[in-house]
């Protein structure tokens, strides 16, 4: 598709998630410009939820087409993912999807191609696009998203790196403590079970279980239940127990970084997801492990490189510039990096 | 720099080594047609190296250049590189060559351009440009080196992966057990310290001076010291505490390969080094964990994809087709590469 350079350029950006489906009409170099929010029907069955997906996107074009050319339709879909056949193999987060053909499906009724993509891959996407990836102007960059799970996402040389069959960006489930806690994809120690909110919430939760933390009980007993959000708040008021918990949080992302580091020795890794709200909480340890455990980062730390008379750029690492909007607008700016015009984001 | 395609292409290949140096010129098309190998003299500072290394690549040369056309030198450095200024920066296996400028000494004296990378990334190139790779026409992989250290390279959509500032592909850092061995690198629990050669043999002599392994015990005596070829023999001949060595060593390459492959998704890790020549000695456990802890392996693992109705390839794991060699092989073909005729290698 050759896109016309004078023309303002419209996509459709879609973020499908197990409880709510965000539809939103974007315009190249402005943002988005309307935007639709409804429930995910998981109990209608994917089929019905396609049809209000694609409902809600003729909507938007009806409103927003005219005098605009359509880039494309992005989506940004839980995984695990199939690509380029953009079919959902046993997504976790998508009960009774195994194998739902969900391009082909939304091709069927739009008949627009449709451009689908991990959840976690837009997410970075779009900090790379427009967050930190924009502002310090690298080429690659590594995202990890810590919410519910943790997301990852991976840009390498100015494209999404979705791997062979569209699985990679999946460091959410890289082992940190071999024998540590079970994860929901079935392995033990896994990132997502060490660093996710759930995480931080269940460890938490064991603490006064175990009738230690006698101030998170205190809060437990109050609110009924524990958020990562609660504890947060107790940590930055003092609580010791609430701030181990965002210590540890911080020393297995540590970890899986430094390996992410030593691996791929990308110039920017960004740490996104409401768990990263508490960054003066957790990289103290984070940025202690990452110096005992990646040597690369030792050598390229920001400082080290200049220090050691390296002409170029080192690591950083930094929290996300981007909120919670992050996976709707990668799928809204998907359409124009598939189409070669990225840089009219 | 155009090559003519009529023409035969000689490269120079350097494999530089903290023991030896091995040089050969390399006819594309025809492979290795004349090497020399001469020992690293460390002791007279990596100024004296850079001469040994270019007068032997002058005197190849001078005896293969008639009539053939020049693509370029390739060498193959231990790391850390930084690239491109074709710089090391504390590399533990070359004392004393902290920050020198090695590209810039082969320049100077070859009045030639030079390409540098590091041992492990031509390791990898070799194996995908004439081992496994070119075997399976797959356009990415991902090599592990199981030797004295263990070495990585990554290959993405064809072409070398060496990050940043050059120090990319150094999985064999990637913490697989937080609290396990000390590792060269400082860190403690690397892959490096759990399933190298020289990992398998402190274990085996930990074994044997905790007074276990009766059988190791016996054959440390009789030999003086024991070698991961020793405990390989013993392990095929039936030695319990032998295998299990295997075992282990399998398993921490597994935890290792799962995070890569759900990390980066790629169709194809290779194996090799001394270590892997063991390898219905250590598979075993490997895939035991590939299985537990990815679930991209688990949806993609050969065979799994053509029951689920994937229209991709899976994910393989194979052992290395090239020995000890892949180095300098490497090392001779990276000026085809870059020159962009990786198709006449």
């Amino acid at each position: 598709m050759a896109l016309d350079d004078c023309e303002e350029l419209l996509t459709i950006g879609v973020d499908l998630g197990g409880t709510s489906l965000r539809i939103a009409a974007y315009v190249a170099g402005s943002g988005v410009v309307d935007s639709t929010t409804l429930r995910t029907r998981l109990e209608a069955g994917p089929l019905a939820v396609v049809d209000d997906m694609c409902e809600a996107i003729e909507n938007l074009l009806g409103r927003h087409l005219e005098g605009r050319e359509l880039a494309g339709i992005g989506v940004g879909s839980p995984g695990p993912l199939e690509l380029p056949a953009g079919r959902l193999h046993l997504p976790p987060n998508l009960p009774g999807w195994d194998r739902f053909p969900l391009l082909h499906e939304m091709e069927k009724r739009l008949h627009r191609p449709v451009i689908l993509e991990g959840d976690a891959n837009v997410a970075a996407l779009a900090e790379f696009a427009l967050g930190q990836g924009k502002a310090l102007g690298v080429d690659s960059l590594c995202m990890l998203t810590l919410g519910t799970g943790v997301g990852n996402g991976l840009i390498l040389n100015g494209k999404l790196w979705h791997g062979a069959t569209g699985m990679g960006g999946e460091a959410g489930h890289m082992t940190i403590y071999p024998d540590g806690p079970l994860c929901g994809c079935g392995n033990h120690g896994c990132l997502e079970a060490c660093a996710s909110a759930t995480a931080l919430v269940k460890a938490a939760e064991g603490m006064v279980k175990g009738g230690k933390a006698r101030g998170l009980a205190r809060l437990m007993e109050k609110n009924g239940k524990l958020t990562a959000r609660d504890l947060a708040e107790a940590a930055q008021l003092g609580d010791a127990d609430a701030h181990s918990l965002f210590s540890e949080t911080g020393r297995a992302l540590g970890i899986c970084l430094a390996g992410l580091i030593n691996i791929l020795n990308l110039p920017l890794y960004v740490i996104g997801g409401g768990v990263a709200k508490s960054w003066e909480l957790l990289s103290p340890t984070m940025f202690e492990e990452l110096e005992r455990r990646s040597y690369v980062y030792a050598l390229t730390a920001p400082g080290r490189v200049a220090a050691r008379g390296m002409s170029c750029g080192g690591t950083l690492v930094l929290p996300a510039l981007l909120g919670a909007d992050a996976g709707l607008l990668g799928a809204c700016i998907l359409p124009l990096q598939n189409a070669g015009v990225a840089d009219r984001v």
